[in-house]
Parts: structure tokens; C-alpha cells; sequence
């Protein structure tokens, strides 16, 4: 990680307006994308342009999964449930003959098991609730730190895109805001988001699980309770952004179906505004997916729209020099 | 509102820690809270030192209705749904012969009228639901601008606390980042809280109703539902905080029974801690109340649990100088 937090540390002091000299986004080709976001963060930074946003409404919301880190073969977090089913297993016997418990420790890692919907449900229960957030923070904390990816063998931290490193940090050295807004778990995704991403706490905004607030031996706790709260996807976005944020954003990042209600809110604020989808179709660094995936959906209506809105599509393949902080 | 944002450009300026010339809390009397702010500053600002706070944790958190601005005689909210109610009642032609309704519109304005809880909600519901989140923005703007207080004939905007003013920019001059944490809506504080206080939208918590992402007439909007979401009092105030900022507060400012488990929540992080209650003890510059008041009841209870848990209680009368903006 230190890589990453120096390109931060650049990012922050470095880059600023005032400082043009060198290039803020060095993994991306001179290609539209790229175009597109200097000539809008020139526009809204320029003091008496008609595009000029004041710094305090200057705020961007990113999608995590395929937009900022790697969600294939399954999303990371996923792959943190069905890891802790094996680790929890010893203290629950009877998963030995409860589905879907049973044919999940049954299987090997490498190999994949059919679930539905409603066992996902169960399998993610059972391994995010019933712990107080800070226990949960640890969990996931202690996880991150060796869980590794099955293709790269990288740490899942690791597997961030460096494109999108160097835009985060190139938009709040012109004083943006930087916010997640991903269907992921708010709490899993704040483990990570400041030291990867540079996003604080605050900043991050997921789907959640009902808490209650307790005092225990005499010490206060949030426990997470095992019914969800909030599904933060698709027009669960939007409605998420304003609860937390109460500003409607400028720009907006996604690469999925689940984004579309998002980058429609983002853009029918008016003024300038940049929306951006991450197009996946790298199959030799990265993966090749789209209208078929059941990760990470891009359907043929989201493209229609994207065209119709004039959202732009960053081509892994043809835009990014870099996908990973690890690729040369 | 000139001279409010006035004193907090000096805040932002000239009050850190590096020109200490200025008395940061001029409405402030050398007493015991003074000298508990300032100690606690000192001490979580000094690199080195054992209470030492990295500003990206220093999270001050403060409740609303009477401990920013006047609660009384009635909650400012509350007053807003009653106006509301006469505005709306030529559009509700039933409302002349259905209660809660019926009664309100045949009280004058200087009466009270006494309401259940169910029937509260049931205002609240009709005056609070209904509309997007931006036509709500601007009900409540233009009633602010021109609703006074029965007492002072003041705008409710005048009517809130001048070194409490100066504590959220002092808070802040040091790095703090300061967040309203209170049973009032989200949505209605958000209208004024950055130009009155200084804290900008999406560092207000409060109480919420359930709404919804839609396309009317091809444009995107957030409506509310008549449906509450979230109470954010008592135990709801951690947990909110928790879901909102990710991260516990190192102080925080209340001043009823409904502020005690953030308190305890605060408190119970280790390390420097300000936990304080202002105590409305003042009833010749603002109001006298305390146990038996349905208005910000302080109840026996919550002052034993101060003085056990060493929470500073704020004296208005022996405490502050000045309590309104407008005071000599």
C-alpha cells in the first residue's frame, strides 16, 4: 500500500490547479475520457465560467465494485461471507445439515456453488450480523490483510484500479468531495476506503444492516443486528446520496445497471456535470463482461441510455495505460 | 445573519491554534466550561501530547433544539407543521370537519392545543410528506425567512446561541469537523444549518422519512413518503452517528435526556473526551426548564448521570455572557 498512499500524497500536494506542470492522471491515454475530465474539472474551478461549481457542491460519488476495485470472479465481499462460513463453521454444528451451510463447506474453494437469492441472504447474515461494529471492523480488517485474489494472488487492496486512484485524488486537489456510493456494506467498505482510496468514513455510503445501540458490562456498543437496513442500488442510490450527502452531486462514476438511477440524478441537477461509466472489456489485464454478467451487469438498455445521455464510457482496454498499481 | 458570518470568517481565520491572541469564546465567561473547552482543545490539538486527536478524528457532534437554538415554547419544527397546517387547509377541505385538524384550525395561533402523539404524527405526515425533496427545500426556506418567534419577534434563525456560535467555529478552526446530531429533520435543518452554523448538508443527522427516486415528466426527482424512516433521539442518536459518520465522535453537545447515549456513546471511545449539557437555567434571557418540561426534559436521571460520568453541565446564566446574537 505504500505506492498508493504516495500517489495520494502527490495528488493532494502536487496537483493542484496552480500546479499544472504535471500530469494528474498519468495511467490514462489522451483519449476522450481523459479530455472529458480535465475540460470539466477546468470548468467547474474557473472562477467566473458559466460551469463554475462553488468547492462546497463540488461532490463526486463513485460506485465501488467494477468501478474502483476489481468484482470478478465474485465481489469481494462475497467472497469475506463464504470465507467466514468456513470459520464460523465449529461453532455452528448443525450447518453440517443446513442448507445452504452444507454444500458451501462441502466445496472446495476453487470451485464454485449455486445459490439463491434467499441463501445469499442467509449465508450473509450469518456472517454480518450478531458482532459489535467494532468487532465487525476487525473481522473484515484482519481478513483484507491475507485474504488474496484467485487469479493475481494480490491482496484484494490491491486490486484497485490505479486510473481511478489518480482521479479521486486529482479531483479533491480541486477541492472536491469525494464520496463511495456502492451497493457493498457501508462498514465493510470503510475498513478500506481511507487508506486505499483516500475516502474517509464519512465519506462512504453502502448498504447496511439495522444496528441497536447497548450498553454491555457497562461498556456502550452498536450491535449489528441480522435484518437489513438499507439496499443502497439501482434507485436505492440516489435516495441514499441525498440522505447522507443532501447535495446533489456533480459527477458521478459507476460501470453497472445499478448505477443508471444514480448518474440520471447526478445529471438532471443541471450546470456542468460529468458522468462516467467503466466499460470492462480487457480480457488480458483485467476481465472481458458486460450485458450477460451476472457481476457486475452492463445491459445493452444501460449502453441506450448512456448514449441517449451522452454519458461517456472509459475503455479499460483502449484508455487506461494502467489497470492495476502493480502492472508496469 | 451578517454578523453570524462574520464571527465565523474569524473563526475560520484568525482563532487557530497558531494566533491565539484573540479570546476564541468572547460570549464565554472564565468559568468552568470555558476553561473544559479550551483545556480539551489544547490538548487534543498538541502533537505529542497524551490526548493527542489526528484532526481526521477530531468529530464534534451537537444536538439542535435547545442546544444551538430555542426550543421554546414550542419545538421550531413543530411550529413550522402548525403553520403548515393553516397554509395547506383550503386544499384540504375535510380537514374543517376531521381531527387533529379540525381543532388546530379553530385555535388561534397564541393558543396551544393539546395533541396525542398519534395525532401529532399525523400533522407531521400531512405537512412533511408529499412533496421532492427540492419543493420541501423550498417551503421550509421561505417560512424561515419570515416566521418570528411569539416571545422576541425574532426570525427562529436569531434565535440561537451565540457562544455556541462560536464554539462550532472554534471547534473548527482547530481542525474539528463539526456535525449536527438531532431529533429534528434531516431535511429541515439542512436549510439552515450551513449559513447559521456553518455545518454544510451532509454534516447534518436528524430524523427522516422514507423517500423515493422516480422520473416525472422525464426529469428525476426524490419524493417523500408519508412513512417515517429513522428517529434520531436517544438510543437513535449512536446509532445514526454511527451510520452516517463511521466514526465515534471525541466530543459532543446536548442538553435533555434525549442527548444521553450519545454522550455515553462519545464517552465510552477512551482517551480526551468532552461531553457537555447546556442547562437552561436562564429565565430572565431565555427560558428556565429542566425535569418537568416536555420540551427538552433534563431530567434527574440524566443530571446524576452527568455527574457520575463527570459531563460538564453549561449554566446559561452563570456561564454565558450573551445568549442570543442580538444581545447587548
Amino acid at each position: 500500500m505504500r505506492t498508493l498512499r504516495f500517489v495520494f500524497l502527490c495528488g493532494l500536494v502536487f496537483a493542484g490547479p496552480t500546479a499544472p506542470a504535471a500530469d494528474p492522471l498519468p495511467s490514462w491515454h489522451d483519449t476522450a475520457p481523459k479530455k472529458a475530465i480535465l475540460g470539466f474539472v477546468a470548468q467547474v474551478t474557473r472562477d467566473g465560467s458559466p460551469g463554475f461549481v462553488p468547492p462546497a457542491e463540488r461532490i463526486a460519488v463513485f460506485d465501488n465494485d467494477g468501478t474502483l476495485w476489481c468484482e470478478q470472479p465474485m465481489y469481494v465481499q462475497l467472497r469475506f461471507a463464504l470465507d467466514r462460513v468456513k470459520v464460523l463453521a465449529p461453532q455452528h454444528p448443525e450447518w453440517k445439515t443446513k442448507q445452504p451451510f452444507k454444500k458451501l463447506l462441502a466445496t472446495p474453494k476453487e470451485q464454485t456453488v449455486a445459490v439463491t437469492e434467499h441463501e445469499l441472504l442467509e449465508i450473509v447474515m450469518a456472517t454480518h450480523a450478531g458482532m459489535t461494529t467494532e468487532e465487525f471492523d476487525q473481522i473484515v480488517r484482519d481478513w483484507l490483510a491475507t485474504a488474496r485474489h484467485p487469479k493475481t494472488g494480490q491482496l484484494y487492496t490491491e486490486m484497485v484500479y490505479q486510473p481511478m486512484l489518480e482521479l479521486l485524488a486529482y479531483l479533491r486537489a480541486n477541492g472536491f468531495k469525494t464520496f463511495l456510493a456502492s451497493g457493498g456494506g457501508i462498514e465493510f467498505m470503510r475498513v478500506f476506503a481511507e487508506k486505499v482510496y483516500g475516502v474517509p468514513p464519512e465519506h462512504v455510503i453502502g448498504s447496511s444492516f439495522k444496528t441497536k445501540y447497548e450498553v454491555r458490562d457497562g461498556k456502550a456498543v452498536i450491535v449489528r443486528l441480522p435484518e437489513l437496513h438499507f439496499i443502497d442500488d439501482k434507485a436505492g442510490k440516489p435516495v441514499a446520496i441525498q440522505q447522507h450527502i443532501g447535495r446533489r452531486p456533480v459527477a458521478a462514476f459507476g460501470n453497472s445497471d445499478g448505477d443508471r438511477e444514480m448518474l440520471e440524478w447526478t445529471q438532471a441537477g443541471g450546470g456542468a456535470r460529468l458522468m462516467m461509466l467503466v466499460h470492462h472489456d480487457d480480457d488480458s489485464r483485467e476481465w472481458a463482461y458486460g450485458a450477460e454478467s451476472k457481476v457486475g451487469t452492463f445491459s445493452n438498455l444501460l449502453l441506450a441510455e448512456a448514449k441517449r445521455n451522452g454519458w461517456l464510457l472509459i475503455s479499460m482496454k483502449a484508455d487506461w495505460k494502467r489497470v492495476f498499481p502493480s502492472d508496469p
